[in-house]
């Protein structure tokens, strides 16, 4: 499996398998004097980590990290930062009955069919736990953006059908589905109850903008900032869909509603409306960006299903353990993650797009020297 | 600009502007021995070129297509293939008076951003033209792909909301819209007409199929075929949406419904289903790959606009030129051209995943050496 | 600090330094199936381990490596295989002296200079630890490589102008400098005692051959096998040179003599001499590879030395703590695992090179599908 | 053939055949705002372009490069520069007698046995023509690298074992050997033409040097600056060694003398003597970058070889055509120009190593929006 690293210069390899040793990443070109910690990261993870109420897995772990190199004094040194989460609550007993047939909806079958055999316990490298390294080291690219005056908000704009229509950002971590609409929470709430009752499990949209963006982040043809951001959302497990800006309504539209006047916004040129999602030509405008990404129902879920054994012999199975019957205000944060890991390797692909400010820089720097 | 390569080990590199001296590519990693020729890319180029219709640009352009290098005696030599094509028709003054304003929906104001200045003829980089690079290495990715018994077909679902509801393979190439669908075509024409008559332009969603992929190709975690097929499509300009299988409408299902079950076909391990359009884990399951591609309408349009200068005074335009109303039927052949982009890169890196099949590779392979 | 990751298809990237948590690797891209273990790994850890002789540095460490991800059942599974191996002898107070000064022939200037600060502790990330990554993720390299039938031999050609003149491989393990010349490994002996009473240390050159490669390993522009053997080889601190073949030697010569014949040889195409050290045109011929590392004296002396404070102050110093007065024989095990890495990629890369040898696999493969 | 790319941020993508239709590169990641015209490139070519003396092939190419993109009214727009020589000399009937045979000391054999067959038309790719996309793509990094103040200069050391003794930079243009010392030049020429009389051809060591680096170039584990520099001058057709500083001699040395001790010189941190060659820990020390490349004797000479034909019949024969009986002062421009695209990239590269200057660059350029 090559393609375990993300990114050209701010760069994480995660590694680890749902009930290995331990799961985590290493994060390379990172620039030197950021300040991090264990804190500080564990901050992100928490919001990710399991058991935060009854309707995510009830697998205990506390997903503790610890930062083995790269940080010194309180700041990253500009090596390789590796950050590293044990598993502790593994029970592979739970998982040993599904070593012999093919869980629909999941990569067991891919996996065979690719390496020959698989590591059967639990979703191996595509269990949900895999999104720790990528929480790990997206909370080092979120600092830096931070240094930046960058900021993103995700949150579930929709789940099981049911949409927040209002907007309210404290509501976005009062309530257990990470929607910033108090009512349609309690809709989701009722909902879910239903579909747990039916052992059944739902999907959801996660919204994510991001505010403060410096303009022209993001290179103009193959690497445009929202194919980037396509890219990072669509190798989340689970995630099936991306759209920037309107997205697929915009498909509906026409170009005179659809296009964003420029007007001169307090002697700075700016755009009246925001259709286009924060990018023209793949390259950040100064507006926000923002984003959505469709998510799939948990695939595993506790009633019988039909599949098939590794040798093709159909069989109906109930799949075991400890299941979120929601996945999306998990996924709120990995969006997160995986947008703060994009935006850190754009604005430094961007320190090098001007020849005079380069020329600049140096001059100054070499004044600098010891 | 870094970023206009695209690719692991099939690589593809793009260059031109609009209204510059031509546009062409490089491809690179092509395995050796393709039988290719320039009148086979031509067959692929025709296809996108303009002036095929009253619905697109009536921009004169024959778009000839020479190989400069790597192929002999009509097959690939394994060596970079640069493939170029001349711009004919590029009436410079169609364009000066753009140089001084920003075109609401083009990238005319964040390549100012970004670089400083900018080529203000056409759209420079940013122009549709761009594409014509994807489109001939795109041309020797299929013909590889063909080899392999990988077909791709790419065609409109959607255009200004007109939705194709029966799917005719036939059609698709008998309508100037490139539907499957003979009445939704009419209806297209009609409502297209109007808003041509209201100097306006519309957009729509492109739908792509793969059919006879081996299992097992994309990596199972940054490089999921579908990331990777999510990049390729938001990296062509007007795209603002993906979708893999049901995409944003599986947010909407429940777990039970949108499992795919596994059976036994033939003897062969496969899906009931296809809700998730071809991929499990980021890797092929062996059924259709089924993807949506969400298209922005034309954001040159000939009715007055507001923006502004350079300097930030505002300003009413009409743009001149020869737009595309609708680019949805010519993007079409380029969604098709980048899915064979991603395909072929992951068929050569899927050559690597198994240590018993290379070293069998090699054993038959050094018997054969001179 | 981007690059600490080296290969395009099989990957390392390496984190840790000298006086953190630990030192570590992280393998992608590896086959699936590769028999592997930590002994096995640890085989290769404990030949280049400190404390084997006299003359290496005498910090304690057992350098126990734990493989936390990637291996299932003793097998590799394709996943990304995560190596740790934990730092214990840190002794930080050895060097809390030299945070204030620059150590000639050290990277702490350069340190400051690029990142503002360093971890002043040891070497940090440029101390000879740091290769405890490369040679573990070289072992699974070189496992991989076994299965193919490639063995490569590393040893020390020359130490302190002491020249190995009789090959007798034997001997390479047999004595405390790697050398296959037991006389002459008796006078480097004693001239290293004489330098060592000194207080200075001495160079030397590492030669390896790999035999029983394929042909047409390594791509024939930039990505040439020797090319990326010679960046492999640089890219280890000390080492200062790198030939192919007759390198140096071969400037001196005639084209007459320098070109190897091809001859017929038990019906192949051999080479009747091989100055080029197995390579044409970038390309392994099927001959051996033949090629030498020139690594400068330990900077790490025990004698006085003129450098200067951050501040620019000159200063005496003593540089303390535990260094090896000859890096040379430990150098041969890192020269061996950083060539492992390079031919593991150039093998896995090479699966790509023609297109009739692709349609064949994948016909085969394919029926092999459940 | 992947491996046609090199570079990291500013990349060039080489393509072309000694008897295809022409030679070209594709060079993207260049920053915006550099004056570049194809005179100023020609200039570079035109050092380089064969004929320029006896002692080089009669092969009659004026070698003329045209600028297809990525540069506007004079200056580079930070698109992809496309660049391109045509072949008009091509004398295909030169070279068909040697499509069933194997020269020795090129790569016919290699290329056969990677790909399956090959373009026998010359030396196809591992023809001496590829390296004009490295000139034409090295002249813009080079005028970049004058716009900071680093400059580059790249002689004969020594030829058929001849060296020059004394250095004289006027020298070096004014002979057809490009060496710094005329005594030495003319030694030369008389042992040339006695070489060429005995149909033969000579080798020797081009040597390089760098001033006016900024301290920090370069990374300090993989993407050291003398690896990179090694790797480059490897993927040079002929090149078979490399050394930095005192490179092999250093292996002989002792700490004690190799060690650069560090001076105060006239405030600045400096080294009192530059054995290392202007790295330290694989990161520019502010001293002057000193290596040298050697350069084996022509492969094609016209006197009878022994060699093989493809199925492996030995037999004799006699290379016709024009040949340069010594290519190094043609590679000096070579080693100049590789030497110019790895510090393009450093620089760049660099301009991510520390947050509060990226975080400072931002504020500065944020105030600079329109």
């Amino acid at each position: 499996m090559a393609g375990s690293t993300f990114g050209t210069i701010f760069r994480v390899t995660t590694w680890g398998e749902s009930h290995g040793k331990g799961i985590g990443a290493v994060v390379d070109g990172v620039p030197a004097g950021i300040p991090i910690s264990e804190e500080v990261i564990q901050g992100y993870l928490n919001r990710r980590r399991p058991g935060q109420s009854r309707f995510t897995t009830q697998r205990k772990e506390q997903d503790q990290v610890r930062i083995l190199s790269g940080v010194f004094e309180g700041k990253t040194t500009g090596t390789p930062i590796a950050l590293e989460v044990r598993n502790e609550d593994q029970r592979s007993h739970d998982y040993s009955d599904i070593a012999g047939y093919y869980r629909p909806g999941h990569a067991d079958f891919t996996f065979d069919e690719k390496y020959g055999f698989r590591d059967y316990r639990g979703g191996g490298r595509s269990s949900g736990r895999e999104t720790i390294g990528r929480v790990a080291a997206g909370a080092i690219a979120e600092e830096f953006l931070k240094m930046l005056g960058i900021t993103i908000l995700s949150y579930s704009r929709e789940i099981g059908g049911i949409r927040a229509e209002t907007f309210e950002k404290d509501q976005i971590e009062r309530n257990a589905f990470r929607m910033p609409d108090e009512l349609a929470a309690e809709k989701v709430e009722a909902y879910l109850k239903e579909k747990m009752a039916e052992c059944d499990s739902v999907g959801g949209i996660v919204e994510c903008t991001v505010s403060g963006l410096p303009r022209g982040l993001g290179e103009p043809v193959f690497d445009k900032l929202d194919a980037n951001l396509a890219k990072a959302m669509l190798s989340i497990g689970a995630v099936k869909g991306f759209e920037m800006g309107d997205g697929f309504a915009s498909a509906k539209s026409c170009g005179s509603v659809n296009n964003d006047p420029f007007i001169n916004k307090e002697g700075k040129v700016a755009k009246e409306t925001n259709h286009a999602g924060g990018v023209l030509g793949g390259m950040s405008d100064g507006s926000d960006l923002m984003m959505r990404v469709a998510i799939k129902p948990t695939s595993s879920i506790s009633r019988t299903q039909h599949t098939v054994k590794q040798d093709g012999t159909p069989i109906d199975v109930v799949i075991k353990g400890r299941h979120d019957p929601i996945i999306v205000p998990r996924a709120v944060v990995v969006v997160e993650a995986m947008t703060a890991l994009v935006l850190a390797d754009a604005v430094l692909m961007n320190m090098t797009s001007r020849a005079d400010r380069i020329c600049e820089c140096y001059r100054r720097w070499r004044e600098e020297e010891r």
